[in-house]
């Protein structure tokens, strides 16, 4: 069954080996472990329900419970202490459009506020109903998860918005589809959250943003049901994908999306690289990306990422092999790891890994050991399983991440980090940072960037941690030229940060579209654009 | 220098072979040549501009004349007749985004209209103005013509707005960089009004449309300058960009573009193959795309188009050997020729090449002479000189594009086909029709019909033949699930027909947007929106 207060299925866990928690421990010492709260008493502390009754909405305690929070880092202390804050007051499991209609307009004939989830995964407080006069209705869209149509010919498929990333890619690989979006989050998130939070994923070097793989869909709105039909392309005026991408449950609740998806590829193969350095390993997968060598992955972890993933991963006497042999041909303690695949026909695949091979040769790239690609390809969704082997060691994880053009890469990642260490150092410690690029575009990259800080005495005291750190990394990206998120949205956490985005003139354009939905500030409050007091 | 009345540079001009033109004689008899209006008359019928001085704007007769009318038919026929009817009441020739800030402020300090002006080339009806109460301000973006900034690290290229394909081309060239956007406008039309009008180009396969390329800008607006920085992809709520493509002057005047280049290629080839029937051709190339073949150029002519231009380009001999070789191959009468590039290095352009072909000899293609392709490069922007040939043999030649996903496009071709033939039929002639699906997506693609038809016995009759046509054409877009424009934009000509593809709701989204930025009505009015009565 689905973690309550925590990550995946809690039939499944990580382990992480000895080694690699003592190389931890060497670098930061930890907090105390601590107490995590039970279930049944955080459903005893939710108050009544203020919702009329309705045949389709649940005021079941539990349901409430498992839909008060996302994934983000304050989610999780929330739902370790138990200290939830506000619940929703009620959520509702529609299994049509026409339920979800039926529900907007239950809600919107009640004043409450409607907040549409997905797979729950938000990093970014989505999902978060927020305290108010107003009662809150979740809608849950996970019913509606199916694939309901699927034309090979213009390879449209439709799904309805609930559809989790295993159930996307199941449905469409027994046709000989695939979608190819792979977010870290694909276990649990869903098509339609995809679509609502501008979603992007392992693969985009080949797939595309789920943007690009985004042909039209059904919102349901106040002004009634919104539907994007599928055309390859358009020059007729401003597109109006572009508005319900990224669209947060402010203008309506997504229930069915149409994807452009692809022929499975005849072949599918990951590499690791070891460049000397981070410039050099930057240099090399511009250059790649630049010249539109059809890798379908590409990432670039930086030396500090570099050492940390080989040492939590265990194998100290491979990594000591690797370490020896990668020293002999030049690659020292600087040493990046590049990991990279190639996906399509075989021929395709063959140039494609050549042509690569030889810009990481020109500087300074050896291949390693083959089952280093593979070894990704098998762990590329577990890594926030990891959050709870550290919780019982003592630490707290979190990312964040950003985009922007090469020419600021590398000091957009030193600031960041710089920014992280210098709030953590505020309370004594010093946070463990590492970063990867991943995402490349030929103008630019994301930057992804995860930090490692010791538990407080207190869930209070870890909370202040955190809210100083996100605070200081928030600005470091809002002060330079990149965005406040390349792949989690905005929600409720980046919303102060928006508009040194996109500036008066844009949040003003963003305002206007939001409000012509929703004249009554229903939908998802304070997602996107922070509540005005 | 420009004709004022046609289209280029009138150094220029194409001839038509005897042989060609007997071919469509034999196809469609034409109407009488229609008499030419002169450019002095023409200028005496001005009427006094009604602006007030200002040292930006010229109110000059012969500028007037020349900023009245586009590309379009109606244009053309305005514009040979002599017929105008509405001329702006002044030019203004900016140098500056301060300038532009003047003018905007001047025009909304008075009510005046104003209308942004790019390369003039619109067949849409995007720089007409309409008669109306308030005076006219044309805004010539001609003097923003420079390459502003080049960033090589991030191969971003900042232009003036008003910068013509090939100074955008010559100058990124000597840097070593392309932008890759070749519609067949070019030679006139500017990187502004490419981004105003969600323009695409002829190798949109491997640069993409004028969307992918636009990574931020400026646009002067009524609430102040909207500024889009540049960042290579985000998920932070709504793309901005894709509002301002597209915004076709209703929004404000866009000075500066910022555009995604990529460095030139090692080398490029085209390349021409007959198949022996149309939906062969258009099967085979949609398996190449959907496949991921990496072309730069994908095109298919039905089997009419396909005889028409072997025809009209003269070489009798060489047409004769190729039939009487495509016969023995099994090529004969239904043949369609597939016109293709690729683009990049040496060894990706053998691979990609041996590729496409093996999927055109499944089904039944065979190469045509090396010739074709190159005179396909050669020719690429030429076909709307040819206008101004079949007028002098009294011909009217228009097109008009769609784009519809693949399991629609030979219904939406055929029917659009037989929409303008019965258009003809009604006054007695049968329009000589043919159509080219280029722009290939892995969803569909777009369907460019080309239609001639015989000048009537006056202007009158001849623009009566040509309404009667376009609405027929229009009317089988709207009704079908196509784009009513896949590359021309939605101008005046197109507006009624916007509302089929967006429906009540998006409407409402799009009017929204406009009057945000434009409460007076006053840029661009009846462009895109049509102008409430």
């Amino acid at each position: 069954m689905r973690r309550w207060n925590g990550w995946g299925d809690d039939s499944f866990s990580m382990t992480t080996p000895e080694s690699g928690m003592e190389f931890l421990q060497s670098k930061l010492t930890p907090g105390p472990v601590l107490p995590d709260a039970d279930f049944a008493s955080v459903c005893e502390q939710v108050p009544e329900s203020r919702l009329q009754d309705h045949p389709l909405v649940s005021k079941d305690n539990a349901d409430r419970v498992r839909h008060a929070r996302g994934q983000s880092l304050p989610d999780w202390l929330a739902m370790r202490s138990g200290d939830f804050g506000v619940f929703p007051d009620g959520v509702a499991f529609p299994e049509t459009t026409e339920q979800v209609e039926t529900l907007l307009d239950y809600a919107w004939k009640n004043d409450y506020q409607v907040i549409p989830y997905g797979g729950g995964t938000s990093v970014a407080g989505h999902i978060n109903p927020l305290q108010s006069v107003q009662p809150v209705l979740t809608i849950d869209m996970g019913r509606m998860s199916r694939l309901l149509d699927l034309n090979e010919d213009s390879q449209i498929a439709t799904f309805g918005a609930g559809t989790p990333g295993p159930e996307v890619e199941s449905q469409l690989r027994a046709h000989g589809y695939t979608l190819g979006h792979f977010p870290q989050s694909w276990e649990l998130s869903t098509i339609g959250g995809w679509v609502a939070s501008r979603s992007s994923g392992q693969q985009s070097l080949r797939y595309g943003r789920i943007e690009q793989m985004f042909a039209g869909g059904i919102m349901v709105t106040p002004k009634g049901r919104w539907q994007i039909p599928t055309i390859p392309a358009s020059s007729a005026g401003p597109d109006l994908r572009e508005m319900m991408l990224g669209s947060e449950g402010r203008m309506g609740v997504i229930s069915e999306v149409q994807v452009r998806v692809t022929p499975l590829a005849k072949e599918e193969r990951f590499f690791a690289v070891f460049v000397p350095n981070f410039e050099s390993a930057k240099q090399s997968v511009k250059e790649i990306v630049q010249n539109k060598i059809p890798l379908s992955m590409l990432r670039v972890s930086n030396a500090l990422e570099t050492e940390t993933q080989l040492r939590l991963a265990g194998h100290e006497s491979l990594i000591k092999w690797l370490e020896r042999y990668l020293s002999f041909r030049g690659n020292k303690d600087g040493k990046c790891l590049i990991t990279f695949g190639v996906t399509g026909n075989k021929k395709q695949n063959a140039l494609s890994l050549k042509q690569a091979m030889s810009v990481f040769s020109r500087f300074g790239g050896v291949k390693g050991p083959a089952m280093m690609g593979k070894k990704w390809a098998e762990n590329r969704f577990k890594f926030p399983y990891l959050r709870e082997n550290l919780w019982l060691a003592g630490y707290c994880v979190d990312t964040f991440e950003t985009a922007t053009d090469w020419h600021r890469v590398t000091s957009q990642m030193e600031s960041m980090e710089a920014a992280v260490k210098m709030a953590g150092e505020q309370f004594g410690f010093t946070p463990h940072v590492y970063t990867h690029l991943s995402h490349m575009y030929a103008q630019g990259c994301s930057i992804y960037t995860t930090y490692v800080f010791p538990n407080g005495e207190t869930y209070q005291q870890t909370m202040a941690y955190w809210k100083a750190i996100k605070q200081a990394a928030s600005e470091s990206v809002a002060n330079g030229h990149a965005t406040i998120s390349h792949q989690h949205g905005v929600g409720k956490d980046h919303a102060p940060f928006l508009k040194a985005e996109k500036g008066d003139i844009g949040m003003a354009v963003i305002k206007g579209m939001v409000e012509h939905f929703d004249d009554k500030q229903l939908l998802n409050p304070g997602t996107m654009l922070e509540k005005e007091s």
